[in-house]
C-alpha cells in the first residue's frame, strides 16, 4: 500500500498511547487483529480469573450461601454502578439484568407509563432491528400505541416528534454506519416536546465518553458483551433517572423487583429506585465474569479512550481512502469526529467476500447486509500499528483480487 | 436417635443403589450433606470442564467465529432438547432461554392469545411468588384479565376453572410443602373446560420422569439451577407444545425469535416452531456449564431416580417422625408417594434457628416462611447413609438445644 502516512509515525502513535499498557489486560490471539470488539470484545484476564473463583469457590465450596457471601444477589446493583461511571449515570441508576432487548421492553413501558397521554412511539426505521421488533411487542400488548420510524415516516427523527409522543427511542451508534448522534441536542428536543428520550448505548459504551445525566436522558440500555467485554451474551444494562425513580413500573415484575424479595408476598410491590427493572433469577456465572471485565475499566480516563478512539478511526479512514478507494471502496462513517463512534463502515458491492478474505487472513470484522464491511475500533487493545496493518492487508486483497476466491462462510453473526 | 431404622441396612441401600457412581460426577464440598440441591444444585465436574472451554477456547481463541463454530447460536435449541427427555417433550418443543419468570410472562399471553374470547388466568395463592407477580404484570397490559387464585377466591384451583378461563399455571410441586400435583387429572380437568395449561416445573425436573406431553400440557417453564445443576441463574427453559407452534405469539418478539434474525429486517416475523419463545441475546457462558450439566443426565434411567428420590424420602420422613417427632417437628409433605416431590418440609416454630443450627453442622437445607425448614432430596448426588446422618444430626439439635444458641444468619435465600 502506497499512502503519505509513514510506518514511523505510526510506531511514534504507540509509543506515546497512555493507553498502550492495558492491552496486557485482555488475552488476544496470535496472529489476528480483532476489529469486532463492536460485537464481542475479547476476553479480559481478570474475567477468566473472576470465572473460575465464581465457578469452583463460590457456586462450588459456598454453595447456596454465595447469594450472600459472594455479593451475587447485589450484582446487578454493584455491577450497574460500576458501569454508571462509563455512561454519566450517577449511583444506583443503572443495573445490569436480563438482555438489552428485554431491557428496551421494560424501559419502553415505562417511558409509556410516565405520560399516560400520549399514545406515539419514535424510532429509526434504520436502528438495530430487535430495538424495533421489542417496540412491535409494546405495541402488541398497548393496541394505542402507534409507532413512527425515522426514513418510513419521515426522514429526519427531530421532525416526527411532536406532543403525541411519549417515547423516542433512539441509537446513540448506528449499528451499521457507526455514525454517532448528538445526544445533548435530541434529548433537548424530545424533552421541549415533553416526551421521554431513551438511548440505546450498545455501540457507544466503552468507547464513548457517554453522559447520560449531563444530558439529561430518561432512560437508557445496553450491552455489555462489545466494548466493555464482558463474555459472550453478557448480561445488559437498564439504566433509569433518579427523577424517575418512585414511578418505574413495567410489566415484566418479577422476585428480583419486589420491594420485600424474601418476603414472598402474594401481589407484587415494585421496589425502591431502579430496582422495579428487575425480574427474575440473573445467571451469575456471566454476571461473574462481567465483573472481572469491569475490573480493567476502574483506572481508565475516558478521555483519553475517545481521543484514542477517533485517532484510531481517523488513520483507518485516511489509509483506506488513500489507499483502496480506486477499488470501489466507499466510507460509510461521517468524516466530523463529532459524528462518529468508534467503529467505521465501509461499503463495497462485494463487501461479504472481500470480509471473508481479510478474516482468512487474521483481520476480524464483519458484514452487515447489504453492503457495509463493520470495523470496530476498541482503543484498550488496540494499537496504531494494528490498524495500519490491517489496512495494509485490506489493500492487498483489493489489489490482487483474492476476495473472489474466498470461501462463502455462513453468514450467520451476532452483533 | 433411637430408631427401628438399623445403620446396617441403610448400608445395604446404598450397596444396592443403582445410581451411586453418579456423585462422582459431582465435586462435593468436604463435611457438607448438601439438601439444598431444590434451591441450587453442586458443581457437574462436566460443567467444569465445558465453561473452560467455553471460556478460553470459545471465547477466547475462535472469539466471534464462535456464534458458529462452537454452535453458540444453536444452544437454546440443543440445549433444550436434551433437557426434552426429563420433562417428556419432544424435539423442537423446549428451549433454553431468559429466566423462569420471563418465560412465565411469554407463556401466559401466549396461552392467552390462544383463548382470544376468554378473560381468567387461575392460579395457586400459595405458589411460587414470582409466578403470581408475573401474572399480575400480563394483567397490567392486558385490562381485561382477571386473576382467580387458590386459597383466595376458592380453596381447590379445580373449583376455579370454568369457562371463562383461558389459562391455569399451576406449580408441578410446591416450594414450600414438596407436595406433588397430579399433572394428568388437572390437566385433563382444564383441557375439559378448553383451557391451557401451563405447568411450573421448576421443583419437579431432574427429580420426577415429567410426562409434558403424555398428560398433554400446552406450556412448561422450569429452573435448571436446581435439580439440573446447571449453576447459580442459569437460563431457564420453556416448552410449547408441538400443536400451538404456527399460533405462538407472546410479546418479547426479539432479535433470536425472528424468522430470518441475520436478515435484519425492519419488522418482526416470527421463526418457526418454539422459535418465538426466544428474544434477545443469551449468557453463553452459563449456557454453556448448563450443557456440562446435562451431560451427567444422558445415561439416567428417570424410573430409578424417582424411586431413590422416594426411597430417600421415605427414609428422611421414617427416621423424622420415630426420632425427633417428640419435639415439636411435625412433616408437611404428604405421606403417599404420588403427592410427593423430591422435598421434605418439616415444620417448627423455631424452623429458622434449627435450620440456622443445621447448616452450622454442615447439613444445608433452608428456610421458608412462616415455620418451613426445607430438605431437598437429589437422587444423583446424595446416599442413603447422608439421609440417616442428616436425620442424627437433626435430632442432636433438638435434644440438646443447640439450635437456641445458634446465630442468626442472614435470612436472604433464592429458591
Amino acid at each position: 500500500m502506497r499512502t503519505s502516512i509513514e510506518p514511523a509515525s505510526i510506531a511514534m502513535l504507540d509509543q506515546h498511547d497512555p493507553l498502550r499498557s492495558k492491552r496486557d489486560a485482555f488475552l488476544l490471539p496470535e496472529g489476528v487483529i480483532y476489529l469486532d470488539g463492536n460485537s464481542l470484545g475479547p476476553v479480559p484476564k481478570a474475567a477468566l480469573r473472576e470465572l473460575k473463583i465464581a465457578a469452583e469457590q463460590e457456586w462450588g465450596e459456598d454453595l447456596i450461601r454465595s447469594w450472600n457471601k459472594a455479593g451475587w444477589f447485589d450484582l446487578p446493583g454493584t455491577l450497574g454502578d460500576r458501569i454508571a461511571r462509563l455512561i454519566g449515570a450517577a449511583p444506583g441508576e443503572t443495573v445490569i439484568t436480563d438482555t438489552a432487548s428485554i431491557n428496551i421492553y421494560k424501559a419502553l413501558h415505562a417511558g409509556l407509563n410516565l405520560r399516560p397521554d400520549r399514545s406515539a412511539v419514535v424510532a429509526e426505521g434504520s436502528g438495530f432491528p430487535t430495538d424495533i421488533y421489542m417496540i412491535e411487542g409494546v405495541a402488541s400488548v398497548r393496541p394505542d400505541m402507534r409507532i413512527r420510524l425515522e426514513g418510513v415516516d419521515g426522514p429526519r427523527i427531530e421532525d416526527l416528534i411532536d406532543d403525541d409522543v411519549a417515547v423516542v427511542l433512539v441509537n446513540h451508534v448506528d449499528y451499521r454506519t457507526g455514525m454517532l448522534r448528538d445526544m445533548a441536542a435530541l434529548t433537548g428536543r424530545i424533552h421541549e416536546a415533553g416526551a421521554i428520550a431513551i438511548w440505546d448505548l450498545c455501540h457507544s459504551a466503552g468507547v464513548l465518553k457517554v453522559d447520560l445525566n449531563a444530558n439529561g436522558a430518561d432512560f437508557a440500555v445496553g450491552c455489555t458483551y462489545k466494548y466493555l467485554n464482558g463474555g459472550p451474551g453478557a448480561p445488559a444494562f437498564v439504566f433509569a433517572a433518579t427523577r424517575h425513580h418512585g414511578k418505574l413500573s413495567q410489566p415484566l415484575t418479577g422476585w428480583w423487583g419486589h420491594a420485600s424479595p424474601f418476603a414472598f408476598d402474594r401481589s407484587f410491590r415494585p421496589g425502591h429506585g431502579i430496582r422495579p427493572m428487575l425480574c427474575g433469577t440473573q445467571p451469575i456465572l456471566s454476571m461473574r465474569a462481567l465483573a472481572g471485565a469491569l475490573e480493567v475499566w476502574e483506572d481508565v480516563e475516558l478521555d483519553q479512550v475517545r481521543e484514542k478512539s477517533l485517532r484510531l478511526t481517523d488513520l483507518f479512514i485516511a489509509l483506506v481512502e488513500e489507499g483502496c478507494g480506486s477499488f470501489g471502496v466507499t466510507v460509510a462513517v461521517p468524516h466530523e469526529r463529532t459524528a462518529r463512534g468508534s467503529q467505521v463502515s465501509l461499503r463495497h458491492p462485494h463487501g461479504y467476500e472481500i470480509m471473508q478474505a481479510l478474516i482468512d487472513k487474521g483481520v476480524i470484522g464483519d458484514f452487515r447486509s447489504p453492503d457495509f464491511m463493520r470495523f470496530g475500533f476498541a482503543p484498550l487493545y488496540l494499537s496504531y500499528t494494528d490498524v495500519y496493518v490491517a489496512a495494509s492487508i485490506l489493500y492487498d486483497i483489493l489489489a490482487d483480487g483474492t476476495w473472489r476466491a474466498s470461501r462463502f462462510a455462513n453468514r450467520a453473526t451476532v452483533t
